[in-house]
């Protein structure tokens, strides 16, 4: 889809803006199978983004489409049963044509159904999943699950969990927090960008697992780890921007989405407050703070 | 439900004013069956317009409140299971009952199920159908189908197809674009209000069907055709008005509404972009541009 | 949950401002059944006041989730077969686990499917019910139900049926209006806190359910009367000041979560409008205007 294939640059910050600008002019296609808490927003997340959202959860289009489509988000947020049904043939449609796709994995670990459904659907082999620390423990089953949609354990606790995982699975995992964390089991990037306000209203999470997706859609020669570490900064920068000026979370979500339309490549590639450190590969559970 | 049955003004922009006033002064109840998206939004969109929406989507209620609301609208934007029954009960009830039902056949031609759906709900003759090209090519067996929700296919691509279903089923076919074509098979209308900015939220589309539906159910004497060109009038004057000022897609959703909510008949026949062209009844094929 | 036990103040507007302190210090975590209409407003008015929402809404996870959350919503505003199921399993489970629950019978009277669910679901006990006249008297038998989600009844109308009901099933009952009336059949309050605005948006009803349920967390010694009570005074405290300067229903569902997430204890003591009244026992009937 996308027109040249894009090349790796030497900064990550470049990366950042090579790619911003590369969803800006390709419109990459994503479908989300998302959960109706979010749906609204993310899908004017994707548009702001001048990516082009398309909701299709229901059996007997999810998977085909999911083939079509150039990147997929699976959410668990509220997975009834057509949906869970949806997301697995949406899941292996994306795996058996080599879209990209991002599982969010809201809230597992303490809710039965779906964390059933999570160990299903990585049979498929996510290019990325994004969570919170207590979401990604549960998935590394080494936790206990979150309190809900909330973590309750620090990233910190979960960075050996994620880079295990990453590792085993030969994926991307990316872990938010105040400071998010993302890695492929031997590289871990931070990203400092985005702002308290994103926790103070729905979706903050889950809109970002659809920004990942569209990015992983046009992210050409780029690694799946700076893709997805661009699309935190992406975002994160959003936020920063939508915060100044917010009277509270009710403006935030307005002013997010303004600026995450107005944002250009140039100033994502200035803001973006990212940095790679190397993950040992002799001692994973030494290699993070 | 109208107290008193409204005559065809002679001017088109006239005619848009009227019907403003009506749905303002009856505040008609409209049942929506639609996607879990776009819900938010559309129910805000009719109680900007002093409509009552009520979203009746389930089994067992869908049919029996059709024939007691004043206007119905199905959505295929998520269509599941139980709503794909709950649709053609609804559409059953309102054509039993002579309620007027707007259909926005959502993404129909590249997805199946869909398009399945409405194939089978179009025997229940809705009074009017909104999509944009692509939407109304693939009823029409025309086309393929958009790119999601996108269409991929131009206005006057469409023009023919339009004219010759709307003949052909005898009702009122409306495709969204840069500039909005409304044809009865005999007459079609284009409308020139709206803004660039209703694409770049989610829901641009789906709202819009629900406004037909608001304007139908209090047309009186008024055609569907010219009612159905008045609703799109009405809904793209409030974006024109909503973008002014818009810092982008987020504080445009808001305004929209406030300038909807505010939008008085008159003001509304000063800005109505409105001009009404006969179709050749001859050769459709060359009727439209 | 709570970290000490709260007192019942001796002036409700005191109460009201220790509940709103009591939410922002311990976040209860509240699970919502809700409809896909207003499930994104919901979750944003729970984290404007600092409560953590959890929209668990599957069956195989409701029903233990209600056992662990501090609160649960139950709306019946598209009740679809899975979540109708999930809805029983709540409610039992928040029943047999002592959780607060609230149920929000929306549209209840006319519309067959939901009035059954709702008989149903009281043999679990809510903790409080909440709705519209019409709602209420139709969920005491004593009405034919509304229009949609529109009361077609008067607050006084129903205010006999919600004292019976209070009585014989030892709950609130909380008849929203111009006026609010909650009772437990004995006592009555008044809440004269709100904006009319809170009728143009979707979820001005629906929202302050959760909220209900939030307060209900927290409530410690304080009456679950008292404390329904003063979840209606915040939440039209928050609405009376985000009308202010909104320029229609858009920009005031945006300032009604700034103002929500902003308002101080101390505020809500100050503006709280609540007056207590004490219900005849012997005779319902003319216990209320």
């Amino acid at each position: 889809m996308t027109d040249r294939v894009l090349q790796q640059p030497d900064r990550l910050a470049d990366t950042t803006g090579a790619l911003l600008a590369a969803v800006r002019n390709n419109g990459p296609l994503v479908q989300c199978i998302t959960n109706i808490v979010v749906a609204n927003f993310t899908a004017n997340t994707l548009l702001a983004l001048r990516a082009a959202p398309a909701m299709v959860d229901i059996t007997g289009e999810a998977g085909l489409f999911a083939g079509v489509a150039d990147g997929v988000l699976i959410n668990l947020g509220t997975p009834s049963a057509e949906q869970r049904e949806a997301m697995r043939e949406a899941a292996a449609g994306a795996n058996q044509a080599g879209t990209p796709w991002v599982l969010d994995p809201v809230a597992i670990g303490a809710l039965p159904v779906r964390t059933d459904l999570a160990v299903d659907l990585i049979r498929f082999r996510p290019t990325a999943v994004r969570g919170n620390a207590s979401e990604i423990l549960a998935l590394a089953g080494a936790g206990s699950g979150g309190r809900g949609v909330d973590a309750t354990d620090s990233t910190a606790t979960a960075a050996t969990a994620a880079i295990t995982f990453a590792r085993e699975h030969d994926n991307v995992i990316a872990v938010s927090g105040p400071e998010d964390l993302i890695t492929d089991g031997t590289v871990t990037v931070r990203v400092a960008n985005g702002d308290a306000l994103l926790t103070r209203m729905t979706g903050g999470g889950c809109a970002l697992g659809s920004v990942i997706a569209a990015v992983l859609a046009v992210r050409g020669q780029i690694s799946t780890l700076d893709a997805t570490a661009s699309a935190h900064a992406i975002y994160g920068i959003a936020a920063e921007r939508g915060a100044r000026g917010a009277a509270g979370p009710g403006s935030f979500a307005v002013r997010f989405l303004d600026a995450l339309a107005s944002l250009s490549p140039e100033e994502a590639v200035a803001a973006a407050r990212v940095r790679t450190e190397h993950a040992s590969t002799q001692e994973p559970n030494g290699a993070c703070p």
